[in-house]
């Protein structure tokens, strides 16, 4: 009888006007999501998304199970639930009520808790909130072969949910949480520095979670970093992507750079060397593609590169603004999201990476930045290493990553 | 019996020699905290805190209360335990073991789940984790008057924690979770953007969490704002230094710029303006007082000022690095963590601030950087106004709040 889906959401980007930009934003994730279904279309009534079939039959179990998956990837939904869909006329919520309370009320089971909860966004409708509930309790409990139950207002076992609005009416049992957030698209697209690690793929879907749709610059130091550094990332890019309707990865060698650092520089210098030159490659890049800011999995005092003052002299390489997620994330609560969104398993397995090339025994933990600038001012051509670097990476759009 | 109270932590700052920096930090944040409590020393072992009384008896049940409250605002402290300690020798911890199982087994209970966990630490102690969990338990099982109990490893409703360290051997029962993190001072300072919604405290706490001791810089527009304004944020403030040793709160009255903007400038890009100056002013004061960078509680998305847009030409006002811990984050889960760390009570009442001071009726979202700086050349002295408005500036030290 489920031939509907409700969804739900509730952080209003930014108000007014902007709502209708974003519920439409919020709809094309869903249709991308559900692309590979055919005859299932969503829509929007106000302050609500619908799915349903064209031909308005009811989903079939393999329908159902497809749109539960797709959706627990949009951003910006809240929360969703499978429906019957029915004129919104008391008599047929009346019916519709009756049928949906005999299939959730276990024959085998006497005197369980139930309650109905009713929602007008139809003032017009006759009946009030509280009148409508009370009204179909009172049907249900007429019912000749029905079981018994109890009517419990708090911690009822089961709930009916009705909800009446301008176009049909709506019932339903369970509300499916969602991811939250923004809708990915309702603000401008950003760069996000992929590494193999824990923290940079989580850092990415958090700001695909507040709107930005992420493309991916990653860094490896062929030949002295192995094919697997790059299959690893191309593995998280590829996941990361489902939660967005597209996200290119591009792919740079940052060997030449990092053997320059090597013969010319202070060792313990080398890794904010290195991520300042990343730094700024990507901001080359971000700008070339079109990306607003850039993005990192930086957590603040995490590692030696993630110390305030590494930072600061880190943030000073670019102009361009820096979001950086997880910055007051403690390591355990990262690794709790890596785990619900399905990259700590791709993250996991241990692979050499461009920072571990040539890496100092031991790093400044608080470099001055006139002693960084003076040892970047003895790399010969720095500016035009980083350009060339840049100009040689692979762009892997969505369908080849 | 309650003698000693072993804490635990999980995070490392940056590894190797900074571990003895951490733990020192740790030290002085909980001597911070229970600094009312004499006769209480707090000292460190190997990986674990220790507090007990100087003169090693048991401690009261004020004193009991006292610790649990301090020891919930120490950031970096990961759980602790109210503990027997005892001479790490197999007979007292016999003893000692039974005593508390004693206590434990409620004479009104039968057939309650017991288990007893060990842990050594100190490798030359005679017996096995295990085969001391085994001894314990038959030791306690021997007991004539011991209530009769079933051994669960796995969902035990008490559990008996044994942990033999070189210098003695604690017992205990209950492990209380605390806030985590980094012990506040183990990074540099960072003046926090403190206003008086819900973000802005929350950010201030999470870089105290990751171990930036936080200042505060508020803005008022007095006489347009009332006095209220500022006794929100006082409040505020005196409630966040709870979490650390101290903070100074800086009040900045922002209305003369307010006033120029208001004359000067486009109506639409005035709440930009206004963040922009906000973000200068607190640079100048940052670098005044000693302060590596700048927290804020924008959230990318969430109102207009923060649109990735525009949270970009706020960024590009300043040098400094500026942090912004919850920048990815939900405002719902935001205000949990708000609730959480009791600011949420101290936000709520609604008070005029100084962003809306002759607010604009349709802010832009989208302002381009060439058109805000045309904005600001209109405003006569706009660099001198800024420093006389920081140099005129309220500086309230911790205890003056």
């Amino acid at each position: 009888m489920y031939n509907c889906v409700i969804g739900r959401y509730h952080e209003i980007a930014t108000k007014g006007n902007n709502r209708i930009m974003f519920e439409r934003t919020l709809l094309d994730n869903i249709r991308h999501q559900l692309r590979n279904l055919e005859g299932v279309r969503a829509g929007r009534v106000r302050g609500r998304i619908w799915i349903d079939r064209a031909d308005g039959n009811a989903f079939t179990d393999c329908e159902r199970a497809a749109i539960a998956d797709g959706l627990k990837r949009v951003c910006g939904l809240c929360s969703y639930s499978f429906c019957a869909r029915i004129p919104a006329k008391l008599e047929d919520i009346e019916k519709g009520a009756v049928r949906l309370a005999k299939m959730l009320l276990d024959p085998e089971e006497d005197g369980v808790t139930f309650r109905i909860r009713a929602r007008r966004s139809d003032k017009r409708f006759p009946l009030r909130s509280h009148d409508l509930e009370i009204d179909l309790v009172t049907k249900i409990a007429e019912e000749p072969d029905m079981r018994s139950f109890s009517i419990d207002l708090d911690n009822a076992k089961i709930t009916l949910g009705v909800e009446i609005r301008d176009e049909f009416a709506v019932l339903y049992t369970d509300s499916v949480k969602c991811i939250g957030g923004l809708p990915t698209g309702s603000n401008p697209r950003v760069l996000s520095l992929l590494s193999g690690g824990i923290d940079s793929p989580v850092a990415s879907f958090l700001m695909m979670k507040r709107g930005a749709p992420c493309d991916y610059v990653s860094f490896h130091s062929a030949p002295y970093t192995p094919p697997e550094t790059t299959e690893k990332v191309r593995r998280i890019a590829r996941h990361l992507n489902r939660f967005q309707m597209s996200g290119t990865l591009h792919l740079v060698n940052l060997a030449e750079f990092q053997k320059l650092v090597r013969d010319n520089c202070e060792e313990r210098f080398r890794t904010i060397l290195y991520r300042r030159a990343m730094m700024r490659i990507s901001e080359i890049i971000a700008r070339r593609t079109g990306c607003r800011a850039l993005a990192t999995g930086e957590a603040l005092g995490q590692v030696a590169s993630q110390t305030l003052i590494n930072l600061d002299v880190i943030n000073r390489s670019v102009d361009m603004l820096i979001l950086r997620p997880i910055i007051g994330e403690d390591k355990l609560d990262t690794i709790a999201t890596a785990e619900k969104i399905g990259t700590m398993e791709l993250s996991a397995p241990q692979v050499p990476d461009s920072c571990t090339v040539f890496a100092p025994t031991s790093p400044a933990t608080a470099a001055p930045l006139v002693q960084v600038e003076r040892q970047e001012s003895l790399i010969p051509g720095y500016s035009a290493v980083l350009e060339k670097i840049a100009s040689e990476m692979e762009s892997l759009p969505t369908d080849e990553i």
